[in-house]
């Protein structure tokens, strides 16, 4: 019997499938590079002069490549283009025929200008999904539909700063690229929901990602509060607004999360601490007192914690059964044994460039591949590939080339 | 000819399979909400004695209810079991041989415990997609597998409170609990892989999420500094590393995002600002040099943006192309006028309840529904008709509620 066990999952859920890749940058290179992940042959389509920006972002650069580039283009095909040249227009079209899916993350208006809008595209293809990312959407007002965005301002807009860093500074942004890694994520979802709902229906249709709707989805419970209770969540640092202690302190050595959510949990951290007397002492005679003399505890816990270091102090946290955890740097939080035990590193190639490494995405099924598979291109890497994929003859061919060629110099 | 966009978008993409959704608190939840959200039939298992926890997490509350748990169940059923009781295992098994998906959210070793491990479950029905959220993933390490994890713990061990927040103060967590939503997300993608993949093999998988590796997903160009260059992301407050200005700035009532990515934006923003003077000052006559003199330039920016208030500010510098936008709170972040326009926000009810209101997905697919479709079930609303549809005699039903009845009382 075959069982889920027994399934070769070397046959991924995605093979079979063609992505035109118009995106640059981040938002939508994070969702080609999960499709291309999955199995999907995604093809990049790059200007001739340069690429994707992104191939210029640095330092840091690895043997003169951009680490930032790396990081976000593994398993994808590039063709160098000149899209305003009408030759060009016809490789795409041959292409487009051929793809199930068109991502492109353009300042809504910039596809019609190419050529190469949904509606245009569906004229060749009608199974074509057609996926946009963007700052405010495409559908909705459309004044506010054309502004462009970047990721600071619709971190700022979609209120996540608001509620991070202490409350007596300024909001902090998320240190990591938030706004456009989710809407990747949600472009990745959408697609994915598209190919399901076009295997039922045989037609294609628009996913149009709004970053700044992606923002707001992470919101939850505090958005439910500001709309359905009419409670508006304060910027209050690392603490917990109804449960202490619950929060970030400082050791001799650096910082730690410690979490006490119950009455036994708190029994247990005073004794693991050494600190029983703080069990009599009436400000901190259950978690709504703890609450309301916040202040006086984070200071008596940070002065016992000073003894000794991070790693003494979540050693005995944790062996207490308290939940504790350390604030590792990103080079801590990638070298964790559990990161090295489930191969969540993959290393990659460029063709005569380096080997690299990337994180792989987090979609928690097996389709871990051999070190070969896991390469980025070299700009226009395929060209010549594609082409001849796309049965142009060879002498169109070596015009199409001479005309990038002539382009570039 | 049936084209995109004629498809009557109302058969949802999901519509006609079943989740058996074991899941607590907030990452399952997120991840069910979605696959409800996109048309499947979501059954909420929940204890008799109470439910989901969060059915008491508050305040706030709206008519008792809370305003948490509203945020995470919208487009579920709700049944209510004793599962150590070896009636409701029975009722269980019937609802997974018409499932489609499993997913849950305990500590590895717990749905052993209940008899619902992945092996007892495809024994039943191989075709079944198992997803488990757990804060290190069920594969790699076993002695790492088996910790819990909370959202704080996760967030300080992935590295992004270690790069947010100001360099002189603590890490800053993330305000909304992203560990947990990543999850959540990574999830509803991992299931509809397998489903895509399920299409080929007719087999059901493991999908195994694991909290951290979510987090790590976040990072892209930021790991691959390290992983590839060896250079480390420091902690630097709202700026930019290698670009300035571009950072958060305070003007007469607030803050507000300034992004200046090129010399023609330089010049742009400071004839805006009214402060030419600034283009013939040798410190910041280049964008390196404005990166050395950070200090100094973000001192003069915010002086000269104290003379006015945020919404003058916005106004004057978008008018003249400058990349910027506001610090919004969530009521901001809510109420902006393109969320409006894009009925981001979606009404909702519950039975014998409140109307309530929550931020809908963001996968920008076309499925949104009248206001009937979107609502929260009450703690084992749907027992009875669930249990008919598993094709239970009345009195076996009458039997298993009296059971039920005896163990809340």
């Amino acid at each position: 019997m075959i069982t889920p066990q027994t399934i070769n999952y070397e046959d991924k859920p995605l093979s079979g499938l063609r992505v035109v890749d118009f995106s640059r940058v981040l938002a939508g290179p994070y969702c080609s590079m999960c499709l291309g992940d999955m199995g999907a042959d995604v093809v990049k389509i790059e200007r001739i002069d340069g690429g994707d920006d992104t191939r210029r972002f640095g330092p840091p650069f690895l043997e003169g490549i951009s680490t930032y580039f790396m990081s976000l283009n593994r398993n994808k095909r590039s063709i160098a283009l000149d899209l305003k040249n009408p030759k060009s227009h016809e490789v795409v079209q041959r292409l487009l025929k051929s793809a199930d899916i068109v991502l492109e993350n353009f300042r809504p208006g910039t596809m019609e200008k190419l050529g190469f809008d949904r509606e245009s595209c569906w004229s060749v293809n009608p199974r074509l999904i057609y996926c946009s990312i963007s700052a405010f959407g495409h559908r909705g007002d459309p004044e506010w539909s054309r502004k462009p965005g970047y990721d600071l301002i619709l971190q700022g807009m979609g209120g996540i700063p608001s509620i991070t860093g202490e409350p007596d500074g300024a909001p902090s942004k998320v240190g990591a690229s938030i706004a456009d890694v989710v809407s990747g994520m949600n472009a990745f979802s959408g697609i994915l929901l598209a190919l399901l709902a076009r295997s039922k229906t045989d037609r294609g249709q628009h996913v149009d990602i709004s970053m700044q709707e992606g923002q707001l989805s992470l919101h939850t419970y505090l958005a439910s509060a500001w709309l359905n209770a009419g409670v508006e969540p304060p910027r209050n640092g690392n603490r917990h607004l109804s449960i202490a202690p619950y929060s970030t302190y400082e050791a001799a050595d650096g910082w730690l999360n410690i979490a006490i959510a119950n009455e036994k949990l708190w029994g247990i951290f005073c004794k693991a601490l050494g600190t029983e007397d703080w069990l009599s002492d009436a400000r901190f005679s259950g978690n709504a007192e703890r609450v309301a003399n916040i202040d006086a505890l984070d200071q008596l816990i940070n002065a016992r914690l000073a003894h000794h270091n991070v790693a003494h102090w979540i050693g005995v946290l944790q062996d207490a059964g308290i939940p504790a955890g350390p604030v590792f740097s990103i080079r801590q939080a990638l070298e964790h044994p559990q990161v090295n035990a489930r191969n969540t590193i993959v290393a990659g190639s460029m063709r005569q460039g380096p080997a690299f490494k990337t994180v792989d995405s987090a979609f928690g099924i097996r389709t871990r591949t051999p070190r070969s598979d896991v390469s980025a291109p070299a700009l226009g890497e395929h060209t010549l590939e594609i082409l001849r994929e796309c049965a142009f003859a060879e002498d169109e061919i070596k015009s199409l080339l001479q005309d990038a060629a002539a382009q570039t110099t």
